[in-house]
């Protein structure tokens, strides 16, 4: 039997079956205080245990920052969120003081990733990109099947892009590097911007160009770095429907049929989520999946 | 015995020896037609084999764009260059026709990171980039050990970056994007702005900030898309060595505390090529190891 969490700056979502294609039982929580979240956290996998059977193996795909290095003391912690009482969370350590199995860590990018890659849209790909568009700007990226993890994890959010034509004053609200990508173009930067909500933003107000500008330059440079098959774009800011087809067709007039990828088309290229908010938890079950064996 | 080629848009670097690190003999031949070309590389080969006994395996290291998808019609070939006569020219063909052994081809760029990787600057590290920065930019990826090689190689020299302050009306020279990064800071780029070749520009020119401008970005993008352990900066332009610590100091500030890597210090972090002129040659010779078992 295996676990998945999906621990995400506002809920956790909790999910317990056989295998990542089967879930027995699933619920989710508000994040409050770490202690209080992991409670229900526990309490749910342990009423599962007694239905079910033993957990074998645990998979969690996290907000962050999180530590991935496995060599590290932090290991398995989030770490510098600014996120109220969650700084140096031992999220691992959390649930190894519960359970003697296997827990899988990874951010909740490469736990979308992985589960858009064995189910979703990228099913059966090797290399591709799945971004997630919300509070933040985060992607996880499969290369030759697994996810990218280097020194630190991938951060392509706060890459440096070029200014949109009509978008010369707003200086972008990251509070690393002001007008990176996040400090442009995520949810916080179309509320600074704009003094609203994207969700109450009218289709055709200047935002929704501007923001297929940011995002099509964006999957170009995802495009030029890793050459991926497929690229997903998912996350609250994307649940925007008229913006994918903008942004595939400034993608393509950005890449003037650069590349053999010109063979592909922008449908099949720049894709939206098949798991939609799932793609997480079941990731965190892949991953389960592998530990378990 | 391995055979290694570097073959560039200028010249094409042969050498031949028991392993990379080992080279017995070595020859340099200008780059004309392919026939001429391969003639002359073959004719090297041929008598280093007269000398030192057969060639188990040949690695060849290319300039392209090149097909290295092992499935498609055009592996092994350079494909849609704008050099002259080398327009879809079956490289790894040409070998094949004279030698019935493995023969590894890869990118220019990859062979570089495989040399540095091996012996050279990235000694010892699984993820580290290697860029040239020359008549073109370009960069090698080594993730997991392995260069990166998806649907097409990476092109991270054709990334969007943001416009240098000082730099807001030179069209930029790329021929698909205009101002993309090698249409603003590769040396014709140079050439193109200032109105002559950057190895003629004084060292007080304002090229330079401009230049540490666009390759500082470019070390961001590359930092927060592959958290690489080490950049390696090559190519033409980079032989101005004035340019190494201003990159350096550049890149701290954009960068801004942001990630563990502030704990890198710059010096160990964006560095030269330590093989120089024969990263690409013994990359190459690292590859036809491998495939020579
Ligand atoms: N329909 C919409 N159009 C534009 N922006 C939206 C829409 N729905 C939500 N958002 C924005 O998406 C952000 C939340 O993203 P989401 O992916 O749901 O959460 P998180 O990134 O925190 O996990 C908020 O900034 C919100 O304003
Ligand atoms: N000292 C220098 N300072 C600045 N630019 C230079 C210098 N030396 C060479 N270059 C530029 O580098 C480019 C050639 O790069 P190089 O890496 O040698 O060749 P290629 O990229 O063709 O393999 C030319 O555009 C040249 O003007
Ligand atoms: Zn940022
Ligand atoms: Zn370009």
């Amino acid at each position: 039997l295996l676990g998945g969490i999906e621990g995400g700056g506002t809920r956790f979502n909790c999910a317990i079956g056989p295998s990542p294609d089967e879930i027995w039982a699933r619920n989710s929580f508000p994040t409050t205080a770490p202690e209080e979240t992991f409670a229900r956290v526990v309490e749910f996998f342990k009423e599962g245990e007694a239905e079910y059977g033993a957990l074998s193996a645990i998979g969690v795909a996290s907000f962050g920052p999180v530590d991935l290095q496995q060599q590290s003391g932090y290991y398995g912690h989030i770490t510098t969120t600014p996120k109220p009482h969650w700084r140096y969370t031992d999220v691992v350590g959390h649930l190894k003081r519960m359970w003697d199995i296997p827990v899988a860590f990874d951010t909740d990018v490469n736990g979308a990733a992985r589960g858009e890659g064995a189910f979703g849209a990228a099913r059966g790909l090797d290399n591709f990109v799945y971004v997630t568009v919300g509070t933040g700007i985060g992607a996880g990226i499969v290369a030759h099947g697994r996810p990218l993890n280097g020194a630190m994890h991938p951060e392509v959010g706060h890459m440096r892009l070029p200014r949109a034509a009509e978008d010369l004053h707003f200086p972008g609200c990251c509070q690393y590097h002001g007008d990176c990508l996040e400090g442009l173009a995520s949810g916080p930067a179309i509320e600074a911007r704009w003094g609203q909500k994207g969700e109450t933003l009218p289709a055709d107000h200047p935002a929704w160009t501007m923001q297929a500008e940011y995002l099509s330059m964006l999957c170009m440079n995802l495009t030029l770095c890793y050459a991926p098959e497929r690229i997903i774009l998912g996350g609250g800011v994307m649940a925007r429907r008229q913006l994918l087809p903008m942004i595939r067709e400034r993608f393509a007039a950005l890449m003037n049929g650069y590349t053999e990828l010109s063979a592909v088309s922008p449908q099949d290229y720049i894709v939206p989520p098949s798991l939609g908010e799932r793609s997480g938890e079941v990731g965190a079950l892949v991953a389960a999946e592998r530990l378990a064996g």
